[in-house]
């Protein structure tokens, strides 16, 4: 049987959205030849008949498409190095889905065009089911002449793609600003409901009423809830890799002097919160943290 | 031409909000006598057919309902004093749409108790437009058995009430949850258009994103839209009357035992910028101080 879409494409990168986004491709028709540092996390994609390959240069192929969704900029930047770029090659895209420093995207991106490989960021809005489901929102921004290239890989994985423009690092700062209200949001929410409950009155209403009004969307239902219920575990994005991404907004907020008091506060918190063993939780955990501190149980 | 409400229904304090209320019971063919220190605010309800009374105990019958829209604590406190809650007396019901501190509300309730009128907290959630059209929405809280007598006047107010129970407190504490929530938004925003403006990133266009999708809801589409326009003028809330709720929020934490570090970075927000003077504009201005702090102009 003839794939709809006959090239293999690179997947590096399988944590829980890498994995979810693979699987959504491989659904979608793709051919996927993937690559994660510990291998043994393939083995679902394996069974839907994706090729293994033991390094990342051996995923790509010349002039080829490759994915990332890794968890930080040190992998981002140690695994595309010159010696990938230079098997992807003139012709080659990096579509580079991971949370990463503007700062550092700008190098890559540079990196890369040195190779003649075309650096694509699109960062991503959702949760590992989002991402299993093809639920994602997507934040482009590259070079526009490869987007048709790209779109029907885009359309399997995101409900929606926003276009910000040649520049790769402003979707990345658009993605950091995101991440930085969601936090924002959980740790309001974390605060008010604990005031509520110690003045005895049910958080849980007190969410309904505001999470069915005002504040009528997905990130104040879906993390409320899980605030309420006090439904921490099993993460869909740890408090680690939230602090990770509290960095980056910081980094970002100093280099272009931008005074954040409330990204500091919440940079605080995440530090905290690592400092005490809480980092495998879920980022709604703040709402753990906030109620310890309040001295409720 | 009878009225469907014979009663007449006592309105004190005529605010923007009080204003727009009673200008819509009046509609809803409720007739009202209305008391405000500055008479004058009350012609456009007279032309309407409201009386006006030159005290606010002139204004309440004995038995009656009276309706209460305040600017802060003090001012509920002297209003409904012995000698007008004697003169509602057995059998009156004061329903309190203030933001009024909970323990104020104890107090309050405590004292009406004493001249046998029931105490209805009932603070609002809505902007003057929304008080206008009758789109607010109410936290109730207090003696179930006078809610059937205020069903018509909240129905007309709102488009929905919640019920909090009979403890009038737990409504306030549930207003100033959602204040504090509001301001927080607020500030994330401010905090998160300001980085990417000055990363060269469209604020307009991250806002666009955030408020179709993850936060597709009343607070950020609407108050992210003034931020992104710089709008600070007319205020529909101003800055001042923030600051008086945030200090509600900060006391309400304090007498908790709640530590709140995001009220208390809103706190002193506020207070930076009532002590140079951007009292007067929205609060949404929060932004254009956090648009100054950050050197764009």
């Amino acid at each position: 049987m003839e794939r709809t879409h006959p090239q293999t494409i690179a997947f590096i990168g399988l944590g829980q959205m890498g994995l979810g986004m693979a699987a959504r491709l491989i659904e979608g028709d793709f051919s996927l030849t993937v690559y994660n540092r510990t291998t043994a996390r393939a083995e679902p994609l394996v069974a839907q008949g994706a090729h293994v390959a033991a390094q990342a240069a051996d995923a790509v192929e010349p002039g080829g498409i490759a994915i990332s969704m890794l968890a930080d900029d040190a992998a981002a930047e140690a695994l595309f190095d010159d010696a990938l770029l230079s098997r992807l090659g003139p012709g080659g895209v990096h579509l580079s889905m991971s949370t990463l420093s503007p700062a550092t995207v700008t190098r890559l991106a540079a990196r890369h065009t040195a190779h003649g490989v075309a650096y694509v960021a699109c960062p991503v809005f959702g949760r590992p089911d989002a991402a299993r489901a093809g639920k994602l929102w997507l934040c482009y921004a590259g070079p526009a002449d490869v987007r048709p290239r790209l779109e029907p890989l885009l359309n399997v994985l995101g409900q929606g793609v926003r276009d910000f423009g040649e520049d790769p690092a402003a979707a990345n700062v658009t993605k950091l600003a995101g991440n930085f209200l969601i936090a924002s949001a959980i740790e309001a929410m974390s605060e008010a409901y604990a005031l509520a409950e110690k003045h005895g009155v049910d958080a849980e209403q007190v969410h309904q009423l505001l999470s069915q009004t005002l504040f009528a969307c997905p990130i104040y239902q879906n993390y409320g809830n899980a605030i309420v219920a006090q439904r921490f575990t099993p993460p869909g994005f740890t408090l680690r890799l939230g602090a990770k991404d509290m960095r980056l907004v910081q980094d970002a907020a100093r280099t272009a002097e931008v005074p954040m008091p409330l990204a500091s506060l919440l940079g605080d918190r995440f530090l905290r919160m690592l400092a005490t063993g809480q980092g495998d939780i879920d980022w709604t955990g703040i709402a753990a943290d906030q109620r310890a501190s309040s001295g409720l149980t």
